[in-house]
């Protein structure tokens, strides 16, 4: 027979609730002396915890909700599905909420998450959210105490660990290499607003512009959503504003430039140069292949996972972040303007 | 003071819970005159339900989850996203499990689902699911007794009903074009045998194979897995079969036909022809557009959501099916073979 709490409870002459406690490693008023026998106890029963029983001592559901902005755009969806498998080695699984990069509809996954019983949480800011509701998915998260990783997202309105790109070097590496090819007006197609590392991306973009001395114009700043949309509505401004090239802020938007291009006989890489930034699969199949900025999305998937498996596991809620390399890649959609 | 259960209870000298069956239209053993007069005294005392007090009466959790097989397919993530909009505008969240094609995690996900009240269910079959595991799941669903959709397959192992593209006509559509240009030699670059999707397009390539008089020659098909890699990996053998033609189960293997080429210099559209299915937003932008099938998303995701909405609504749990007609979308994968 399978030796259980109980029977070590009666063993030790203790309450069920104190060995529980310690077997577990709750916190406890236990002295030393107590804790010591309960465990030598379990020891020489042979005493092995039901997991099932331990899962639920702990108020752990084995489930991981994910708060995705956009599950369309093929870069977060990698994420997502790196992530999932990685959740999967722990035995857990993941629920995933599209925001469709909406803060009411993040706030409502939270909530809905933590009163699912959710062990911890991955969070993708949406980009479009007030100020309201991210002190108010702050009060929720703060309040539930519940794990969260957020990823791709630097902001600060809430305490929790961080995944993120270096996305300032990204914004940097790609305007540079831009200009190093000779471009001098370079447009910037910024994602939204309410996004932390569009902030940073556009930083590196000054920075870069600064090194080479050449001065900052706020008409060559396109404000895009992320999405292929924003990216034809972007082309006709910059053609206007006579760009020579285009760095886009996301590889989707990159998408559009190009259906734009398509669309009116303007050949990407000759006429106008496009640069992007995620990296995603389809990159080297383009009638362009997009030369853009890599985020190692796997590396990040797996140590969100190992940082919210870890803070699940020892309660550990200190704030940390963990910052990530971009990486240039090199395809044909950028060349030396034509004078 | 807003009229509650219990006032109309005490006004007509009855239970609170034949009150609350009645007014929440739930099956009861009440007398036709106990109905009336219930409902007859709420509605002189102007009752008006809570509405948060129906959603726990009726069990609603406002939630729905959806079993996703891939959700970094471009074509099942553009669904999910049209799925998720359509459904928020009935008030309901959604919530996704990611199998990753794999029958345990489809049953653990129904589960999971299940036991966290969701309110019903979209289902998008894995791509590899046992007998066993099949059974299992129709036995969870039809014991929970909750409304399921079925998304892209026909499948009969389970009560359901379900949105259905015309596999078998897209599948003809699709080898005739090939056909009609000059092809004689077609690879069939299957999907995985699980999917009864993937046997109707087979039988379409059949049907249309003999239209033509042309011998169906089992040497060449290939069995694939919907994945990019499967794409790259079928080529070798299609080229040492001699086709001239691949007719691609969806576009992302399309795409894994296209990195091989890329990789090995053959030129697609013309030493070799391809088509896809499913018609995935970037097909515009390749290298070579990719003529394929045009599986109607956006009224297939409406459709399912308003046959979701109403089982929900109204109990109903018969069988329904509907079916929605594929096209065939030109470009310049595929044209008359070289001879």
């Amino acid at each position: 027979m399978k030796v259980t709490i109980k029977d070590i409870a009666q063993e030790c002459n203790m309450s069920i609730t104190a060995v529980s406690l310690v077997l577990n490693n709750k916190p406890n008023k236990l002295s030393e002396e107590s804790r010591k026998l309960i465990k030598n106890t379990a020891a020489r029963m042979n005493y092995t915890p039901n997991p099932l029983a331990v899962g639920l001592a702990k108020g752990k559901s084995r489930t991981i909700g994910l708060v995705m902005s956009d599950v369309s755009n093929v870069f977060l969806s990698e994420i997502a599905k790196v992530i999932e498998r990685e959740v999967k080695k722990f035995d857990y699984n993941v629920i995933l909420g599209n925001t469709d990069d909406d803060g009411s509809r993040a706030l409502s996954y939270v909530k809905e998450f933590i009163s699912k019983n959710v062990d911890g949480i991955f969070y993708i800011h949406p980009a479009f959210a007030t100020k309201e509701e991210e002190r108010e998915i702050a009060r929720v998260i703060t309040q539930s105490n519940i794990p969260i990783v957020m990823i791709e997202n630097d902001m600060r309105f809430m305490r929790a660990q961080r995944c993120v790109n270096d996305n300032a070097e990204g914004g940097y590496l790609a305007t540079k290499y831009l200009l190093e090819l000779g471009h001098k007006r370079i447009g910037s197609l910024l994602g939204p607003k309410g996004q932390y590392s569009v902030g940073m991306r556009l930083y590196g973009y000054r920075r870069a512009l600064e090194e080479f001395g050449i001065e900052y114009d706020d008409k060559l700043i396109y404000r895009g959503d992320f999405t292929l949309g924003s990216g034809i509505a972007a082309m006709p401004y910059f053609l206007e504003q006579g760009v020579t090239a285009i760095f886009c802020y996301n590889d989707m938007m990159a998408y559009g430039v190009y259906t734009y291009a398509r669309r009116n006989k303007i050949q990407i890489g000759r006429d106008i140069s496009v640069i992007g930034f995620d990296d995603v699969f389809v990159n080297d199949l383009l009638s362009v292949p997009l030369t853009t900025i890599r985020q190692p999305r796997v590396s990040m998937a797996k140590r969100a996972t190992a940082m919210l498996m870890d803070m699940i596991e020892t309660g550990n809620r200190e704030e940390k972040e963990e910052t990530f390399s971009s990486k240039l890649i090199i395809r044909d959609s950028a060349n030396p303007p034509v004078m």
